[in-house]
C-alpha cells in the first residue's frame, strides 16, 4: 500500500514568521490519520525539481516549536519563477513521489506557481490537492486583510523610525531611510506608527502609490526643516516618476535584474545616498543622513509581532484542514472580522495568483506624504503587544543670567 | 542664600541607555540635602554656552523612569568639540548660574571637555566639581572594562547578524553589512555573537585594528563562498589601508568632515555598495547584497541589554556620590570584578580624556578576520538576558525517485 504523503515548501523572501506556517502545516498534518509522511522541499520549487526532500515526519514536536519561533525560511527558499515547463517538471516530481497534497508558502509569484501545478494535475487526472499559504512582508496579496510576515516587518519599521526620530531630535538634521516594497507602500507607511508626539517624525512619507517628483520632494523637505528644525523621512525603495521608472534607475550605472525581470532595488544604499546628496546640494542643509533598512527589516531576530506569529501558525493549520476536509484547491486568506479579530478563508487560486495589491487611497493622506487615521487603525492591532514607547522630559526652562535679554 | 545647583548634560552620539545615566544623576541628586536644584543643559555644551537650561527638579520621578527607558539623549546632544576658548565660556556660564557640580555624559571628546573646564575652575579658584560619566557605543574609552551604550548596540548587531545569517542561508549568496566604529572594532566584532552553529555567519569580520587589503579580502570571500556556498561578512566602517586612509575615502567623491576634522563615515551606504561591486565584478558571484546598519544600531527602540540599562543607571548614581562624598574631579569607569559582576571607580580625568581604546589583540583571532573565545566570554554577559536564539530543522533526507542515481 502506498503511503499518503504531503509536501510543504517555502518560496520568495523570508519573513520573521514564515516558519510558523511551516510548523502549522507539519503539526496539523500529524493530527490527520490520512497522512503518513510529511516531506519538505529544500529551497522551494528548486528543491522540488531537484528532488531535494527532507522527511519532516522525523522531526520532534519540540524542535519544530523552536524552529517556528526562528525567523527566515528553515527549509530554504528560492527566487526561481517557474514558467509552464518548470511547473510541469514540478508536477512530474510530485507524481513520481506519490505526493497527495502540495502546500506552498509564498507571495503572489508562489501562488501563481501553485495555480499552474494545480491545473497540470487536473489535466493529467492525478489526484493532487494544491494549497497556497500566504506570506509576504510587502502585504501585497489581494483578497487578504494583511499577509503573515507583514506585521512583524511593519513592527521593525515602526520601532526603527521611533528610535531614528529620537536620534534626530537629539542631533537635529535631515534623516532619511529607505524601506522595502516595490509596488505596495504598506511597509513604508508603517513608519508612521513610530510617531507619538505631534512633532515626531517621520514628517514625510513617500510611497510607490504616488508619483515621486524630485522638485516637490525638495520643497517638502525644506518646509518641514524650516518648521521643525529637523526632518525625518520615510522613502519606499519603489518610488518612481510619472512614467513608472524607478528613481533608482535614474542614477545607478549598473542595474541588476532578478529572475522576474525586475530591477534589483534592495541590497544597495544608492537611493538613500542620492536623495541625501540632492538635499545637501539643493537645500544647503549640512547634517543629512541616509539609511537603508535593507535585509534587517525582514530578518531581524527579536522584533516579532505576537499577532503575526499566531496568524502565521494558523494559516498553516488551516491550509491542512482545507486540504483534508475541503474539496478544492485554493489560497488561504486572512480576513478581518472584528477589532481586532481575524478569520481564515480559502480563495480560488485564480483570484490571488500573480495579482498585486497596493495601498488603498483611504490609507493615504491627501498630501500624498502621510497616512490617514484609517491606516493607523488598520495597522496598530497587527503590530502586537509590548510595543516599546518613547517618553520625553517636560520643558521647564531656566531664565538666562549672562544673556538675560537674549 | 544662594541655592546649591548641579548641572547635567549629554554629549556626542546618542545611545539606547544614555537617559539611564541622566536619570541616575537626577534621582541620586534628590537624595542629597546639599543639592537644591538640578539643571539640565539642552544639546550638551552648546546648551551651556547658550544658557539653554531646563529645571529637572520639576520633573516627576515617574516620568524620569519612563524617560530613562527611552533611547537617545532626552536633553539633546551636540557634535561641538570645545576648544580652550569654548571651555572658558562654559566655565563662565557655570559660574554665572552658581553651578556647584557639573556632570557630563559622553565619550572621550566629552571627557576632555570636562578636564579643561575642571582646570579652568581650579585656575579661577571657583569651587566646581566636574565629573565625566562614560557613554559610547564604540566602547573606546580607556580605563573601562566597557562603556554604557556599547552592550545594547552590540546586542543589536548580534541580533541583526543572527537574522541576516538565517536570511542568507535561506537565499544563499554573499551578504555584507557595515557596522559603526571608526577606530575600535568592538561593535563590528559583536557580530560574532550572532553565530550559533559552526557554519553560521558572519564567516568573515573586518576590524579597524587590522590593515584592510582589497585583494586579501576578495580571496577570503572566495574561499568562504566555496566552502559554504554562501558568505556573511561584517565590516567596520573604519577599515583602512596600511597608510591609515579609510577605504571609504578611496571611493567617495565628496567627503564630508565633521567638527572634529574626521571624514563622515556613517549615514551613507557607499562603503557597502563599493565592496559588493568589487565582489560581483572580481569574483563573478551573482547574488551579493550589502547593508549599512547606520543609525539603527544606536537608536533602535526595543533592543536593549538589561545589564547595560542597569550599569548606565549606576554610573549616573555613582557620579553624584563621587561628587558629593569625594574630594576630586574625575571620570566614572566600569571595572569587571567577577563573572559577571561590575564595580565603579573614579579615574583622574587626564587618564581618560581624549584617549582611544581599541580592541586588545587577545580578542582578535590570528586570521585577523574572526574573534577569539576570550572576546565571546568578554561580551556575552554584557548582552543581557532574553537574547533570541536560532533553531534549525535536523536533516532527514528523502531518497530521489526520478534521478535515483543523481
Amino acid at each position: 500500500m502506498a503511503l499518503n504523503k504531503i509536501l510543504v515548501a517555502q518560496g520568495g523572501g523570508p519573513t520573521a514568521v514564515i516558519n510558523q506556517s511551516l510548523v502549522g502545516v507539519v503539526l496539523e498534518a500529524r493530527r490527520h490519520k490520512a497522512i503518513d509522511l510529511v516531506y519538505g522541499a529544500r529551497h522551494g520549487v528548486r528543491g522540488i525539481v531537484d528532488e531535494n526532500f527532507v522527511d519532516l515526519t522525523q522531526e520532534t514536536s519540540h524542535n519544530l516549536e523552536l524552529v517556528a519561533a526562528t525567523p527566515s525560511s528553515a527549509l530554504g527558499s528560492t527566487r526561481d519563477k517557474p514558467d509552464l515547463a518548470y511547473c510541469r517538471k514540478i508536477f512530474q516530481v510530485l507524481k513520481a513521489h506519490g505526493i497527495g497534497h502540495f502546500f506552498y508558502i509564498g507571495g503572489n509569484d508562489s501562488s501563481d506557481t501553485v495555480r499552474i501545478v494545480s491545473e497540470q494535475a487536473r489535466e493529467d487526472g492525478y489526484p493532487l490537492r494544491c494549497i497556497h499559504i500566504p506570506k509576504t512582508i510587502d502585504n501585497d496579496l489581494v483578497g487578504n486583510d494583511h499577509t503573515p510576515g507583514f506585521p512583524s516587518a511593519a513592527r521593525f519599521v515602526a520601532q526603527a523610525f521611533a528610535g531614528a526620530n529620537l536620534d534626530n531630535a537629539s542631533l537635529p538634521g535631515v534623516y532619511l531611510a529607505v524601506v522595502m516594497g516595490r509596488h505596495a507602500g504598506f511597509l513604508t507607511a508603517a513608519s508612521a506608527l513610530g510617531k507619538k508626539f505631534p512633532d515626531d517624525g517621520p514628517h514625510l512619507i513617500y510611497l510607490p502609490e504616488r508619483v515621486f517628483e524630485l522638485e516637490r520632494f525638495l520643497a517638502d523637505v525644506k518646509a518641514m526643516y524650516q518648521r521643525h528644525g529637523r526632518c525625518v523621512i520615510a522613502v519606499s525603495e519603489g518610488i518612481h516618476d510619472a512614467g513608472g521608472a524607478p528613481m533608482l534607475a535614474q542614477l545607478a550605472k549598473d542595474l541588476e535584474h532578478d529572475a522576474h525581470g525586475n530591477v534589483q532595488l534592495s541590497g544597495t544604499g544608492a537611493l538613500a545616498d542620492l536623495l541625501c546628496e540632492e538635499i545637501k546640494e539643493k537645500l544647503g542643509i549640512k547634517r543629512v543622513r541616509g539609511d537603508t533598512f535593507g535585509y534587517l527589516q525582514r530578518s531581524f531576530i527579536g522584533c516579532v509581532s505576537d499577532v503575526d506569529q499566531r496568524e502565521a501558525r494558523e494559516v498553516g493549520e488551516k491550509a491542512v484542514q482545507f486540504a483534508m476536509w475541503g474539496d478544492r484547491d485554493g489560497s488561504v486568506a486572512i480576513q478581518r472580522t472584528g477589532y481586532y479579530s481575524a478569520d481564515f478563508v480559502l480563495l480560488p487560486l485564480a483570484d490571488v495568483a500573480g495579482k498585486t495589491r497596493v495601498m488603498e487611497d483611504v490609507f493615504i493622506a491627501d498630501s500624498g506624504t502621510d497616512v490617514t487615521d484609517a491606516f493607523r487603525l488598520y495597522l496598530r492591532p497587527l503590530l502586537g503587544s509590548g510595543l516599546p514607547d518613547a517618553y520625553r522630559l517636560r520643558p521647564a526652562p531656566v531664565a538666562k543670567v549672562l544673556n538675560a535679554g537674549g
